[in-house]
């Protein structure tokens, strides 16, 4: 694929009130600096930590971002739009700084996961993107990481594109869940996209299009003698294994061994032991059980609680939705503008002001301890500010991580998080505080906008 | 936006087993004519009735699949596939036939959405692409009509971009909520591609951005007289309604007048009550009120039984995810190979053989009565058909409706749908049964099946 840059893609990708907000900002003159902060406010049940992905593709679609000819074309068939101002947005370009975690931190509620200053139209038509491209890898990885947690070194492979909200979700997906722990992806394209591994075994239609289940074993085994993993639930799981163990001898007997045999439907625990018993009673030690259909962290550490002797598991549809929790009540929210820090008052949703900072300790051990949210300029002795400057004068201004850096950068950090906070279900709460001098600006916007608005 | 064609763009996007399978197929010279048939098998909770969209989405890239010379160069170099069937998927084009349910239609679980009918490489490479793409506008449009109903003619607009699980569900869940009733969506870029109608409002970013509530409401309707919005709710709802009456005032003497205020946080059934009586008591009664904030049937439900004075509904990540039910457990499974009927035993996941036809009677009064799942040769006296060509010969065979058209017809359809079927909570299960015909051939294949592999 040769798509043009995300910037230039995506420019539309954006809720009309950004363009109509952004023209009132024009008309006014109104081109100083403004700070957005992208934070979650929530966690959603059972969820004790966050892990902060789609940074990349954030700072890709601002490096990029322009209208096109056809855009404004549109946009001025709306009768909405000033000549004068769609003359202006052909030429604005994002020339602002991000500050961010890194791809693979594990944070937590309130703790901004990126902020962007920029003169206020930039920052502010930037806004639908940035949350849309880091909330969903976001929420996958935090979801992906409990299956990793589960897994115990297992490896967990992604199968979820077909049932994923979206070609852009199925790609995603296999990007966040892979930098969660994942070791691969049955998605193709993301493979391709992403240089991941890519894994693949057979589905029921292959089986049922032979004119014999062992059939359709042998000449996949013929094909694939390097990748055999045979699917034995179709017709019967115990006839299925035994169907298994006959081509794998006959494999065996040309001198290659079968990776996996494969079950999908019905009690994985019981049948996995039954089938593990098939294989190990004919020297089949070797062939291992990979177990699909319906997994999650949930379902996972069920099997394995009921002793399943599974090897391996494909994780689909409700890791790729996150389908107990599939979104976050996150949001991208100005906290200064022209040297002012701003707040919202609404109803249950009050933002930290002013440009910030997130400082972690970690204890004796390097394990994670208490992290302090602080003022950007604030320094905290013994403690480690996580929040780096990603991109300056619109410009990428540091070397990205790859992918597999990310991953690696993350699985430290989980080794890091002590258990409860890792718990599956009410994990504990992670403990966050805000810095003296964050409090007291805090306390003095409050004061100070409802002495003027009400 | 110029992307190349869709089943150009997306020949990858795939699972890595459709691709094994079908070398295995083409070393084993199977080419043979599949049928497979896309369905759901379970309600989620509280759904008693789908409503299929997707399906245009699903004929382009049937129209258009072919692997481009990058795609082939990374299959290559998995060193998984043999030159010759690399060499042959170089020139595999979709050449079947395509049964299909119109967009817009209501449907109920194990009605084939559609089937394809084709060489059993093609019909298998299109498998993941097919359910991807028609299950999340077929969720979507499933959950949207669900605020269609509630909202009994209020406006309804799509506010979930930012949200929604990446780009193309953005784009998706705009077009499908469109096609199930709502007026338009706050999706730029969605407009532009379906032609949709753009409304937007503003952010509490915006308000915040100048010094005074009064000066943002002002400037905002100054620069947009015919489209003014004002949300009201960013430091107190009360005080934000009486600074919109001024600038109404203002825009009166103008000669303008403005179109809604918008809340978006609080007990929205009390605080409209009290901002309505705030514009009525200013003789405001033509400033109608925008409610937004975690709204979905339910909540727009609860709203509008409290006595909640809203005029328009802003609908946002709830529906956009379709957070009680982000996923179907739906499948496309092969039913027919080379003229034999074909299906699993597989614990809990039985499929109905064979190339289908629904057939749906109509009461006195010209409402849903009854559907029968019939052989697609089967006649039906008195019931319509449901299942249309829409391909033949890898080419679509008919005009597509308009998306305007599609949803024409889904609000035709939904009136004639009776209130049990349609329940918020605990619908009453819509009676389908299966023909005579289909039943035999399903015992028959059945217990040939068994006979055979157990």
């Amino acid at each position: 694929m040769h798509d043009p840059p995300l910037g230039q893609r995506f420019a539309l990708l954006t809720d009309l009130y950004q363009l109509t907000m952004a023209a009132c900002y024009f008309e006014q003159g109104m081109h100083e600096e403004a700070t957005f902060s992208f934070f979650i406010r929530k966690y959603p049940p059972h969820r004790g930590y966050f892990v902060a992905a789609g940074l990349e593709e954030a700072l890709r679609y601002l490096e990029t971002l322009q209208f096109t000819s056809d855009d404004l074309a549109y946009l001025e068939s709306t009768g909405l739009f000033s000549s004068k101002f769609l003359g202006y947005l052909k030429g604005v370009r994002f020339t602002g700084e991000v500050f961010a975690l890194p791809e693979g931190s594990i944070f937590f509620k309130d703790e901004p996961i990126l902020e962007v200053s920029a003169p206020i139209i930039e920052a502010q038509l930037a806004e639908t993107f940035i949350i849309n491209a880091v909330s969903l890898q976001t929420l996958i990885a935090s979801k992906a990481s409990r299956s990793f947690q589960v897994a115990q070194g297992r490896p967990l492979i992604d199968f979820s594109l077909r049932r994923d909200q979206g070609t852009d979700a199925g790609l995603k997906v296999a990007r966040a869940s892979y930098l969660a722990g994942f070791q691969g992806t049955s998605n193709v394209l993301a493979g391709q996209l992403y240089d991941l591994p890519i894994f693949g075994t057979m589905a029921h239609s292959y089986v049922t299009s032979f004119p014999q289940e062992i059939e359709s074993f042998r000449v996949f085994a013929k094909n694939f003698p390097g990748i055999t993993t045979l699917l034995i639930d179709t017709y019967d799981n115990v006839q299925g294994a035994h169907k298994a163990v006959q081509v794998a001898k006959e494999m065996e007997a040309r001198g290659e061994r079968m990776g996996y045999v494969r079950l999908d439907s019905g009690d994985i625990a019981a049948i996995s032991k039954e089938v593990r018993k098939i294989l190990d009673d004919n020297g089949l030690e070797y062939v291992k059980i990979l177990a699909s259909g319906g997994f999650d962290e949930f379902k996972m550490a069920q099997v394995l609680a009921a002793g399943g002797q599974v090897d391996s598991f494909a994780v689909g549809t409700k890791m790729g939705v996150s389908a107990d929790a599939p979104y976050f009540d996150c949001a991208y929210k100005l906290v200064k503008y022209a040297g002012r820090p701003v707040m919202k008052l609404s109803t249950g949703k009050v933002t930290l002001v002013d440009k910030k900072q997130i400082y972690r300790r970690y204890d004796a051990q390097g394990r994670l301890e208490r992290d302090t949210i602080t003022l950007r300029d604030e320094l905290l002795p013994e403690a480690t500010p996580l929040l780096q400057p990603f991109m300056a004068g619109g410009g990428v201004s540091r070397e990205l991580p790859t992918l597999k850096e990310s991953r690696e950068y993350f699985l430290s950090q989980l080794a890091l998080l002590p258990e409860p906070y890792k718990a599956l279900e009410d994990p504990a709460p992670y403990p966050v505080d805000l810095s003296p001098g964050l409090k007291d600006l805090q306390a003095r916007t409050e004061r100070e906008i409802q002495q003027r608005e009400l």
